[in-house]
Formats: structure tokens, sequence, C-alpha cells
């Protein structure tokens, strides 16, 4: 008997999700910056394959199939030049999840996200055709569980979800938004419970925020479904970038994006101290996007270790807070191998001609939300350019 | 024809090296800080060949095997219970590099670096024992050439030096030392006129400092050699962390050391900066060491692409200067899509709680070049171990 | 004619307050840290009486009493052996006040603050009894108006301004609260229209916060007053020191708090920016406390100076953004006598080994709300005490 | 008996100076920045006196008249339109200091400072006739001791010691530079060497740079002096701002000069860590230059209250190490009442979108040295303009 998603988070087990593919890759050289297409689920299968063996080995239970923003109109929207179909891709990207995924205790997930139709405007019956071509996929794959993740507007989620629920196998739902809510002013407590009411049976976020405000997100999420008497699980991916100064629309708009988030990064001690907080706020399905590397997801098996009863295989090559040190021939740097340590360290950046936080780029919130409402409207990618142009410049 | 290192350098060809195995593994979960052994190529070789082919389609010529810390007595002394022989990592290790490199037009190189033993103050043939024992392979091997890194005392590194001159291969030489000289104070000028005398071909510096440290460091070296009127060719492989803050004895002393590391990695953009001040103090094997990741190298390669004449394979996934972002909905987006804004970027840490610079563990500067000549005089670990305890207690 | 402080209002002009006295004077080395009372008034009337001065050539329409916690029961609590009666204090204060308010266009506030008798739970008749005794010497020395200041608790506020309702004088009443309210919790808005009822003619906020959290508090207090229908004139008197990580006690939490606030001080272009927010938020009454040196209070008359119609006396030694610097031999430092280049600079600390955000000690928020209203059930110095400590242990 | 300067410092007595008369001014209101003249001294004199008795009260052993830029060449240079004569002024400053010397244990001592002249090269005898102007008044007026401050080329600072010297009277100088030495690249050793030679009896720095540099700079001062079997006394008044991030030419460069340097005041903890390491570098006269107010003097007396003694009278009004706040009523306040806490804190900017350093303006050092020598030989202001321009465009 392999338990499925639902049946493990009910049963209360802790599921560790997977880092990110787009960031990972593109630091390993397979993945564009910009278009952020998963080509190389085709075109480099081994690059692909060893990142979900690392995560695996890190300690993931979920394997997600490599194929964010694989849609077709995504994949021709972003300029692809394909050497593979869409199709061909996706199958890949299956393919390849499931044959590490068989390498140990884990599920395969197929995974949709947000389409330029929407935001171009298409009817709800165009979007979810597009959502419908890539389970196709993922059913003939056979996939474990389906997620929509990555969704900025609630409403087009819940078509996604909508979509994946046909399938019969367990959908989750992840929202890139934080306590502001949706990119039209929803409440992350009123998306959630419109995501259960579509047929979602795990909610929560993913990407755009860091862990301190992913979690904050999904309590919010957590309050309203209880409020409203519904019952859900939830989980959360967050970056691995610390984002305090982000405003309603994440990381996109800081003005790091995409290549200096260097001095972001989250450490493995910042990684176990999330790991803690969502478990504490009642979240069970506890993963990454965005800048999450393999040592990443370890430090969350690790910190949830007792929890989960054992050591992620990786942890054959970690010692506990920093114990590898207690062999170092000096004597200060073994001092360093203790718990205490590391929790209390505040690391420098190295870099005293750089401020701790940024101005984001864009629209301030209300203004936001006011203009994307409207752009909502516009039919074309023509108008939609027009309106950000105007924004643009009364900004 | 296949051009042998010296006869590119020579040349006026800009080699570019590769990037850091322990650090990139460990975060990939096959190293364990700490020990810092090498027994992957062995126990993992497809993570190990993944990282090579990741440093080659970033643009390394060089594919350095992954050795470090393979000498028997190091082995030993870091506690590695052997599943694999140290001849039998060393063995994987040359393969590997070898594979890979024929994949390309890459040489490759065998490297040691410094012993336990000369630290314990072991005698010089016992420590050019040592490094024969290592040669061994990489004759049997045929690799291309040899690398002595990783020194802090010029005088094993001489040592090393002469035991690689004995194979009759190319031999580089780097240090990991800063301006102030190795740690009994001998400044890099006179440092690199030892190594080149002894027999280096190519001599610089390696770990334990940022870029800007490097390169001034081997500037020195240069003068020095130039001022003796002997002649060399030059290379860097620095941190990929940002370290103004450092004292003599590098990183190691950094409280962030080796776990909170993270604010201070390097942009690619801080990199094609390094590239070019390296090619521009006359510097032409350019390389990394802990820290750098694919991305880093392939950085090293876009910028001295005028000089090269081509892109790496890598670059197929990148656009030079952000220009991926060039097609993004965002019109702000958009406009970090040239090379001005990421030149004039300061990237926040997002970390408004931590400081932007550390202080030191260890002793100061002064004293602690006394005490580590008066330790060279220890003649076993207790006596060492002694010696490094008062010296703590005093600070 | 010479018009009172709600003519000045009511007609639209701007009215400038004063600065610190207790910080500045402490700094002169006239008023100790910690107690921090106004025994100078008589020990010392030339250093007072120069700071009414300097504050008066920086534009102050308002020579406030040097009279902060100069009720007998603060000054006999805070271990004040008098060399003068808190009477004598009282009175040469209003002296000195009125005689260099007569120096210029300047109105005399006599004020009263928050007292230990209401934090120490005595009935609302004492606590009415502290305030009586000190409003006495106001009204015989005939101080032009009052002011009801730094209160941390909107009730013990309104007793206050009951009291000085009393005299027939114009009445301002000032919380030294944030935007979540008083330590009761009640919100500004609340508060505001609480303190309006209770009969004061100008309200809004002093201390505890920077000018940013300061004009964001007083917004909320005039939402509040217009929501319920009533009239209020608003004013802001804030930090100079920039608290952006306080929690809802203020900067009496930060660890800087009172030896460390240096890197905290505003510029004065800083102190323009606050007059400009703060004129826009229809705030007429404009002023400084803690931190506020005379530049300060020039730069507020300075960028009000369209609205004003007149720059300070004080404005005869400075150049308007910096054009001061116009004639210096250095072209790049001529190049900052301009306003685009003050505005737009980040100040460096120059403190690289710093964070820029500190952690508040004492209890969180919530915490702290529901143990202060705990507090104010005890009904001695000792309970207090032991309720503090038993807080603080378990914090 | 009333011991002269020298008398005191050869008793090994610790001279306490004042601090920075323009900087504290002009936040008072009464120097205008840019011009940085003393017309003060005759306009104002109830401010300048209050301040020299608030130097007094905080342990300030010398009262140096307020003359800074007060010789005639640099008030009409600097545009000043005369109320009053530079005769004037120098008369009534020497008046003010003597009066507040009077009420303590306090010397005068009289100051010249580098001149326009010398910058536009008039020849050794029209710059000497400048200080000898200067020097009319000290002589007639009888101050105490003389000092020659605030040069950037140890030749002119000779000539004004020469002139000095002439009056019998003791003689100091300080310039105001840094480890490498003044604008031409004399080195402090070899600057302190002439300085004695031309007949200062005590010799030292002040202004341009932060306590840490400045001691660095005197005890380089110190071993030369000593190298060349010379003997001196030696002084520092260095700024009361961090300034790590300074070139050559001191904080007349950073950007923050001089209306932005706020975050970089020094603290009265730092400053009684600068008054222990001047004391054990062997200064013995240990003052204060711009930024420096009346607590920064108080910190040093204190610091050196074992050495000297007794307390100055401003610590009537201050607890040593944050002992006022032992009466707190909350306790983690109280906490903060110990050498240990303010020792070890490290102050926030509160300011999370400034960096901690600057990049200073102007030319680089090796540069700059160039240009000033070749600048000597410019002879109009014209010349000297097109220089500047010159080098200005180049950079």
């Amino acid at each position: 008997f392999w338990p499925n998603i639902l049946e493990r988070l009910e049963a209360g087990e802790v599921v560790i999700g997977d880092g990110g593919f787009v960031f990972a890759l593109e630091k390993r050289g397979y993945v564009k910056a910009g278009p952020w297409t998963p080509e190389a689920a085709a075109e480099h299968p081994e690059a692909v394959r060893q990142l979900h063996r690392e995560f695996l080995r890190a300690g993931a239970n979920v394997m997600q199939t490599f194929t964010f923003y694989a849609s077709d109109d995504k994949l021709e929207n972003r300029g692809h030049t394909q050497r593979f179909t869409g199709q061909q891709i996706n199958e890949a990207a299956c393919d390849l999840a499931r044959e590490v995924a068989n390498e140990g205790d884990a599920l395969v997930a197929g995974g949709v996200s947000q389409t330029p139709s929407y935001l171009s405007c298409k009817s709800e019956d165009d979007v979810k055709a597009i959502f419908k071509k890539q389970i196709d996929v993922f059913v003939q794959k056979n996939v474990d569980f389906l997620i929509a993740e990555y969704f900025e507007h609630v409403e087009e989620a819940e078509w996604a979800v909508q979509v994946l629920k046909t399938t019969g196998k367990p959908v989750a739902a992840t929202l890139c938004i934080g306590p502001e809510g949706d990119l039209n002013g929803v409440s992350p407590g009123d998306c959630a419970v419109r995501l259960v009411k579509a047929g979602a049976q795990i909610v929560g976020v993913n990407c755009h925020f860091d862990p301190v405000t992913c979690v904050k997100t999904v309590k919010m999420m957590k309050e309203g479904v209880e409020k409203a008497g519904l019952k859900a699980q939830y989980m959360s991916q967050p970056l691995a970038y610390h984002t305090p100064d982000c405003n309603c629309q994440g990381f996109i708009d800081l003005p790091e994006f995409p290549f200096g988030l260097e001095p972001r990064i989250l450490t493995r001690w910042d990684m176990q101290k999330y790991a803690r907080d969502a478990y504490d706020a009642g979240i069970r399905y506890i993963g990454g996007c965005c800048g999450f590397e393999p040592y990443h997801i370890r430090a969350l098996a690790e910190e949830l270790a007792p929890e989960r009863g054992f050591l992620p295989a990786g942890s054959e090559k970690h010692g506990s807070w920093g114990s590898g040190l207690e062999m170092h021939t000096k004597p200060w740097v073994r001092a360093r191998a203790r718990r205490d340590y590391w929790e209390k360290l505040k690391p420098a950046s190295g870099r005293p001609f750089c401020p701790s936080m940024s101005t984001p780029d864009g629209w301030g919130v209300t203004k936001g939300h006011a203009d994307l409402m409207q752009q909502k409207e516009a039919t074309s990618k023509e108008q939609l350019e027009a309106l950000f142009d105007k924004a643009n410049k009364a900004h």
C-alpha cells in the first residue's frame, strides 16, 4: 500500500516538497531567465534528472514535473523556438519525475500555472482549454496528484482547480500572493475559501515572498477556511530569498530581480526556522520555490526529523547544526559546531556599499490594484501594453 | 594538434578555469562540510559528472580532477570511513574529468593541496611522499597538467612543485594567501619568485579571499616575478564570496564560515567585473574556487567573449546583461534589460538586522604569524592542539 | 492684535513648534538622562534661555515652558534632591519662555505630561490634583495656551484636558502613540475623538516615534475625528530619530535608547520631507520632540517658507538646499549645492559592523497590551515591579 | 601658580581639549556652512559664550578662541559682508574665551589655520604676513598658547609655526591629515619631524578623520619624532564622525559632507574608547573637532577620570555608563545601566535603505597628489579653477 498525498497529510504526516527548478537550473545553465521555460526536460534530461535526484536525497516526498510555463500559449508567448513541442516537453518532464520518484519514497505531482491567456482576458473556456491540454499529458503519464500553482488571481486558480478536478486525482492549489491578497485585492482567507469550494483539497501559497510572509499568508488562509466551516490541508512553497521590502506583487518588483538576489539567499538555519514556523502554523506540506537548492530542502527535513522519525539520505553528508566542524584544527572554528552559534548568527553581507532593503519598482499597492483590475478589461496584447505604459508614465 | 595549457597561455589565449567542487557539491548533498573530502567521485559519479558538465557548458577550459583533500593522510585525518580507498577515489575523479573534458575543448588538471603532515611538522621527505602517491594516479591516468593549490605556506608548495615537476607535465601553483603573504609572512612577490624557481610555470592564488583581494595579490606576485627577472604565467581562482573584512587567514576565520556565507555570494555582474580586472592585470588563467557555481564561470566567459572570440555553450540559455528580460510584461522589469542597470545596482541584503561586515575570529594578524611559526615546531597533534588552545585562551 | 494659537491655526497659518529640550540639554550637560527632570530652568537659566532663543531664531512660533516631568510626584519619584522646589522650577521655566517669546513672534505654552500617579493607579481625583497644581503656575504666569503631552493612555490625557480646560485657555493634547493606538489598544481615531470630546481644540501626537510614523498616526486621528462629525486642529511633534523598527511602545524599547541613538538622527533634508508630509496631511502645528536641534526646526520653517511667506532669522546662516557650498574650492563639493543632490542622498552610517534595524526589547505587542492592562490594577510600586519582573522573566 | 600647557603635559597631566565650534554653532543657527566663518563671536556673543561654557563644564582645559577662518583673506574669500572687521571678530573671540576660561581651570589658545593665500601660491612672506596679523590680536589679548591647526600641507604649517614662535608662547601644530600623509605625500612621521624642527612643542592632527584614524596617524608622528631623536608632546582633535571610507582628503570628499553626516556621529561610548586609545598611544592633549558636542568632550573626561583624579562639573548630570537608567520603571531599560551593555552595543541606523559606507567624491589618491602639487604652481584663482575643472572633467 502506497498512501496518496491526502492520506499522508490526513494521517498527520509531514510532506516535504521539492525546490525551485527554474532558478536552480538557470544557475546550472539549462534555463533562460526571462522566458523561464522548461525545455531542458527534453533537451538536457540528465540535468533535470540530477536535480530531481538531489531533492529526493534531500528528503523531498514530492517530485513536481518540470513543466512550469509549459503551456502552449506560454511557450509561444515567450518566444520559444521549439526543437521540441510542448507535449514532448511535458511528457519528458513526467517521465523524469517518475523515474526519480521510483528511486525513493516520493509522489509525482503535475503542475499548471497562470496563463498569458487569462491576463489578456481570454474567456473562461479558452483558459480552461489551455489547462485541459496540459492535464491530458499528466493523466496519460498517471501522475499521483495535481497542483495549480503560481496564480496571481484567485479566479484563474479556481478555473484551473475545476479542470484539474475532472481527473479524479487529489488537487492542490497555491497562489503567489502575500497578506494583502490577490491582485484584485481578494484577501488570503477569501481566496482559500474559494479554492476549497472549487474543489482543492490542499491550499496555500508558493513563490513571490519569503518564508516569513508565506507562513503568515497561509495562516490567514487557514483562518478563513476554518471560519467558513470548511476543511483543507495547507501547504507553503516560498522563495529562498529574504523579501521584507516587497510590495503586494512580490519579488518581481524588487530591483534585484532576477540577477542580483544573491545577498538575500536564506541560509540553512533560516530554513530550519521556516520549517518549524510552518509546522507550528499547522502547515504539513512544506516545500520551496525559486532559490531553493537541495541543501535548503534538506534543512527542512532535518528540522522536522523528530516529527518524521528519520533523516533524509543527504544528511549522510551533513552534520546537524554544524557538527561537521567538530574536528577542525582551529579551536574557534570548532566552536561553531553548535546550534546556538548558528541560530544567533547575524550573517554579514560583505557589501558595505549596499543597503539592506530596496524600494520596489512598479506602481504602488492601491494604484496597482485598480490598474490591474482595469487591465483585465483589455482584450489584446496591444491594449495591455498601452495600459502598462500609461501606468508606467504616471508612475 | 591540441595545444597544452602553456602553449595556450603563451599564445595569449584566455583560459577559463572551473568552479568550486566541494562547496557546490556540499549544497547538492554529496560532500560533507568539515571534512570536505571527495569520496563522491566514487560514491556518486553521476553528481560529479554533472557538475563537470555544467562547468564545461559554462565555458571552462579546464576540468580539475575532484581530488581535493584526497591524500591518504587527509582522508584518514578527517575521519573518513572509506567504502573506497584514496586510490579508488583519485582514479574515479580522473576518469570523470577526462570523460567530460572529451565532450568539449577542455584539459584535465590533477591537483594536490596542503597536507596535515606538513602542519604536524613531518619531514620534507614524508610530505613529498604524500604528494608522490597522489601523483602516481595522475600520471597513470595521463592528466594534461598539474596544479599545486591551496597552500598556506610557500615552503610546502615548493615541495609540491618539486614533486610535480618530476612528471614532465606543466605545473601550476597557487597559494591561498592575500596581500599580507603566506602564514610565515613571506610576501606574495617573494612567494611567487620561490614557486617559479621551484619549477612552476603558472603561479597565482586560489580560495580564501574574494576576487578583488586575489587580483591584487596576483598583481603583487607578478611584480615580484618581473622584478626578479623571471617569467611566468598567472592565474587566479578566488572565492565567490565578498570578503572585505578578512584578516590574513581568509574566510575560514569569518564567523559566517562555512554555513552563513550566503549574503556574501557574488552576482554574475560582480563576476564580469572580476574577469575584466583579472584580464587587465595580466592574468590569463581565470577561474574560481569555493562558492563558484556554473553561472559564475559563464559570467567570466561572457565578459571575455570579445577576447576569446566566442560565447560558451551555456550562453544559449543566457541573455547578455539581462537581455532575457526584454519580453517581460512589466515595463519596469523590461527596463532592467541593460548593462548599465546591472553594473550600477547595489543589491540589498533583505537583512536589516544584519551588519555588512564581520570581525574575524582567531588571532590577530601579527600574533598569528608568530604563533603559527612556533606551531611549525610542534611535533605532534597533541602539541599542536595545545598551542592552539593556548593561543585561543590568550585571545 | 496678537492672535492666539487657535486663531492662527483656524486662519490657516502654519505654526512651527520648538524642539526637544531634555535631549538637547542632556547633550549640553544640563539634564540627566534617566530622570530627565527640568531643574536646569532654575539652576542654569542661561542654558535654557539660550536654547529657547535658538529655537526662536530657527522659526518656532511656540516656546514651550521647560516643565517636562516637573510635577511634584515625578520629581520625587525620580529621586530629585531639590535645590529648588517644583514650584520654583515651574515658575523659572515660565519666565524664561516668556522672556524669549517676547523677543519675537512666539506664544508661550505650558505643558503637563503623564504622571507616575496614574501608572500606580491613583484615583482620578488624585491624578487631576497633580495636574491642577502644575497649572496653577501656568495661570499665574499667564501662558498663552496649554498642552497635555506625552500620554500613553488616552484616559489620563482626557483627565488632563479636563483640568486644563478649567483655565479657559486654548488646550492642545498629544499622545505618544503610534498607529497601533494607546497602551490599552484604543485606536488613534478613537483616542482623538475622546480628546476632542474632553475639550481639546488641537490634537495629535508627540515623541516616541519618527516623523513618518507620527504623520501616519495623526492622519488616523483626523479620519476618526472627521468620521465622528467633530472638528479639531492637528499637531505633530515627533522624534528626530528614524524608528522603523519600533513596537507599539516606541523608542524607549529600542536597544539604543537613550545613549546610542546617534545613527538614527534625521538630517535637515529628512526634516524638510517631514514638514511637507505633515502639511499635506492637514497638520498645521508642526514641531518636534526628543532629538530635534535648532537646525531641525529651521528646516521645517524653510520647507514651509512658501506657505508662511518668510524665512526664519536663523536662515541668515543657512543656504537653501546646500547653496552655501556654491563657493567651495572643490568642484565636486560645489556640485552638492542643489536640492536634487540632498533629496536623493542615502547617507552612509560609517558603521559597517552595525545593522540597520534593531529588535525592540520588552514584551511583544499583544502580550504587552494585556500585561499593561493588568498592570493598571496594581496598586503599589511593589505590585508594579512584581508584574514587570514576571513579564520580563516570561519574556 | 598656574602651570602653562607645556608644564601640564610634561608633568604627565591629561589635557582635555574642547569640541568643534563651527559645526556645533551651525546646528544652533550662528555659523553658515560653506563659508564657516566665525563672525558670531561679534554678532552673537551669548551663543559663543554659552558653547564655551558647556565645553568647560564638560571638562575641557582649553578654550580655543573662536577664530577659525578669521584671517582677512579668508573672510574676504568666503564672501563675508562684514558688519564687523576681522580684527573685531578676533578680539571678541579672545575676550569670550578668556571670560569663560576664568570661570574654571582652563587655558586660552589662539588658533590660526591654512590660508587661501597659500593655496593660490602666494609667497612665503605674504602667507606669513597673514598669520602675523592674526597673531597680533592674540598677543595683545594675551592668550596662553597658540595652535597652528587644520593644515593640509606641512610646508604652510611650518611657516605658521615659525611666525607663532616669535611670540614666545608655547606652540602646538596639528595637520588635518591621515596615515597617507599631507597632500604632497609627506608621511605623518616626516611631517611631525618638520613641525618639531620648526619649533612646535606639541604636534598632532585635527579634523578630517575619525578618532581611529587620527590616533593611528599621531602614533606614526610619534614614531617619526622618536626615531629622529627629537622630543614633543602629542595631541589629537578628530572628527566626531565615523569615516572608515575616507580617502586621503578626509571627510570633505564624502558625499555626506556637510549636510548628511548624522548617521556617522559617534556615541559617548565611542568617545570613551577614543579617549582610552589616545591615552594608551601616549597622546596627552585629547580633544575634538567638527561634530564634537559638549557630551562628547564630557565622555573623554569621564573615561580619563581615573588618570585625572576628578570628574568634570557636567558629570553631575550624567551617570557613568548609563547608571542614570537604574531607576527606570521598565526592567529591560534598567538592564541597560551597565558598562558591558553599552560597550557591546552595535547601534542600528534605522535606515535600511542606506548603505554603511560611501565612495568618496573627487580624484583618486595618487592622482590627487600629483594634481595638487601641480596646482601649487598656479598663480591665480582663475588658474586654480581651471586646474580643478580639468581634473574634474578627467574624473
